[in-house]
């Protein structure tokens, strides 16, 4: 299962060696993950925080090539593993075909009190292949 | 070699589960690696930036418990290894004997056109250890 | 003149009280004017600042009421006076009819110097009303 | 009354020009108001938080000279009312007796709905002067 997600490289994201200053990679990661709950999942943040959570367990990123304010970058999400209450993820950001970082996580999805919760049907349901695709 | 960085969580770290937001944790890297440039290696961001950089080249991080406002973090850096032109480092946040997140990371030093250098022999020998140490 | 941009609060954009934490605002404000000198003014900031500067002079933001998680800001920018070398502008943020923040500012056109600097004619052509407006 | 807060510039303040990004000059006032309510108010803002707030109603900033990486900045907050609810402050940042920049705001204390709500009184007595101060 994959998802596009489109990232202009803009003048907040970069530092003063005009390129991207590495935590706001991850603010962007987490732009593609929140886009991906609301238009895939259709579960946005704003509904899943009123009741749940999706902390974020383990994060490792590499760094490929530097990006410069102005490129436009194409994350392209794979879901590698949607588990009981974890989802493994990789994130592959490119401009004009050159990676510039890859990224793999692994989020949790938690109860109010912050423990592992099984994801709801309706929500795991949305990241199974349908039956065409199983054919 | 060890450094030992304190940050308290503040406001602007935190997220409306009331935790920190993780990408606000690599800015506190940051914040932590460019202070043991400045007091241990006596070379400071704002200068080493003048002809060179130390870009990221490959960061891990798991959290093993939420920060809350309000925490008294304390980052312990150990560099692992300090080579030609590269330096992988791990940083463990705790509070209260609570481990809350746990890096690994390698930087880089590259020249002016971005291309990995050797470290400066100054900055290569306060790694080092001391004599006594060696002995 | 006026522009409009549209902005989803989105999780990165708030505090532990679940709303908009201001500093996030003047981000917004940037991304508006950079997407404005992009899409019309046709100076989009990685090309300017390869040369020249647009700093802010001065900005003054009253919070009217607060925003949430998930709410869909419309900015609307109108540039009030377009100087020599200056540029005023307003921006109001509303969401369904009611206004978020209002916000006044001043920003000026300086070159690699950082001294105050004209406005290219092309720029400043595509910022004066078109013979018919006058008319 | 007057309290100082240091603050260096640091790596993550700073733009593609290498001066401090404009936003984050808001994110240093909202640390400085924060401290101050922790070391002077005694009413840090994780207590304050979990009943009340203190949201900014509005703010003024005049960029007086850019700040550059490595500067050593020096916030002098001077509280210029202290209302029943309302707290206006101006601060002013300078770095080697340079104006940086001058902030005028208004924030105010509300309760758990959000409404305006008086100071409590231990935390207005100590904005008040002493009785030898005042002779």
């Amino acid at each position: 299962m994959q998802y596009v997600f489109e990232q202009k490289v803009l003048f907040r994201h970069c530092d003063p060696a005009g390129i991207v200053f590495f935590p706001r990679y991850f603010e962007m990661v987490n732009d593609c993950i929140e886009h991906f709950f609301d238009e895939v999942l259709l579960w946005p943040f704003e509904k899943l925080l009123e009741t749940d959570g999706v902390p974020t367990a383990e994060i490792r990123m590499r760094f490929r090539a530097p990006s410069r304010h102005g490129d436009r970058l194409r994350l392209i999400l794979d879901i590698l593993r949607f588990g009981r209450s974890a989802m493994d993820y990789r994130l592959i950001a490119s401009c004009g075909g050159q990676v510039r970082f890859e990224a793999e996580a692994t989020l949790v999805h938690v109860d109010r009190a912050g423990r592992p919760a099984y994801w709801p049907d309706p929500v795991r349901d949305r990241t199974s292949p349908t039956t065409e695709e199983r054919a």
